[in-house]
């Protein structure tokens, strides 16, 4: 079972994110080791041709491992990105881009984590993500 | 020589990244392979903690990278990035960060550049980036 | 359907891989898209401790990409790897491993390819693989 | 100044990595922070063409990298590679191949290490690697 909620990671995370919140990021679903958040299509989020930019999508990705670590550990501020990886895949569509999470490998002191972006007008995939997350001491798993 | 100067990637082309843009993001210096981009402190980029965000590391860096490709291929819009591997180092103070960005290599289809992530007040290096792009045909060097 | 044979591969190909045939690497299965290959346990690819070193594991993951590629636009021996990124998730056993490699993306230009590399004593993942291939000119797909 | 000799490296080190040693992988000058290791170019690290393949340009680069560490830290054989990303930047000639490794940061549980993997030959680079280390407790610095 996650250790966080939706509702909580939208009130109370998301709401010290206010990049995040203002472009309407938001996340969908949880279970364990597993995160769905969402990036609304928004003009201000684009590149040149009209489509959700690069940055944007590492935000989503990076929001979404974020996600995923508390899934397993709880509201665990202090978690943080140490290393992300993206593969850009296709252009995105105009339409919201989805990031689907998964873990990878929780240890005691680092995760590892997953993310898949698909754009939801088709559900291809426009980016794969992995990243690692260093975990505060005693709140990781062995 | 840079194939583009300052002026054009403030003017023309960040015009076209209203999030850059609009978080004041800019290209202070170029030269043949080499960039440096500054993105100003802004609350509305921070996380908890106020500083700014992994995210907007990301933003500074994919940006930057793509002055130094510009300046080795000219304004080619159609470069994009295939691959983007950032290492966060530590947190930053409440600071404007700089990018400086150094071609690594400039090939036919692919350039590989890496960019330092630095904060201004100490000049600590704060995040480091390698990255890939794809260069459309015969815009690239061999 | 596979545009190359296990036969063909561990036969023609491996034959030029002088290191991969002397460590007994061959490929055990192929789809389109999609290759298994094994890693046999030798004392010789040991790191302090007994098990089989990163650098080894890199080896079956990159020769394991090099496949799934292969699977897609057939033996195109100038498909070279540009970007490999691993993260290591366990120590293994002393064991055989398996790399389980899928196509992300399959472009014109640029192959994305994702590879478990898993310890067949237990099942257990003990590295994960993206890389990216260059496609030579005409062997791509859209 | 360094916290390990060239000939402690070798001896006592590299003996313990078969695969290392038999290809006459050794480590050539380290200072605080830093290590230049070399390939010799065997006729069994080759892939088609000739040159040394990539899976050994990412041995020399982890070897590299964990003497860099080394270097900082003194003899901490627990101390192991979590994230490794390479760009291969061209195809060596037939030559010695030179890992040139930095430390980008050196923390309390993770280091951040960078290597230029460059031909004897002519100086020319031919690949460039990032990695993390993790530290053991109480081997790292603040």
């Amino acid at each position: 079972m996650s250790k966080i909620s939706v509702k909580h990671f939208n009130e109370a995370i998301l709401s010290e994110l206010p990049w995040g919140s203002d472009l309407g990021l938001r996340l969908d679903e949880v279970s364990h080791g597993k995160a769905v958040m969402r990036l609304p299509y928004d003009d201000r989020s684009t590149r040149p041709g009209g489509t959700i930019s690069g940055p944007h999508m590492m935000l989503l990705a990076d929001a979404c491992m974020f996600a995923v670590v508390l899934t397993m550990i709880g509201d665990v501020r202090l978690a943080v990105t140490t290393n992300l990886n993206i593969n850009f895949l296709r252009k995105p569509s105009q339409s919201d881009l989805i990031g689907t999470g998964n873990i990878i490998k929780l240890g005691k002191r680092l995760a590892v984590v997953e993310v898949d972006v698909t754009e939801e007008s088709t559900g291809k995939r426009v980016a794969h993500v992995t990243g690692t997350y260093s975990i505060p001491p005693a709140a990781g798993e062995s």
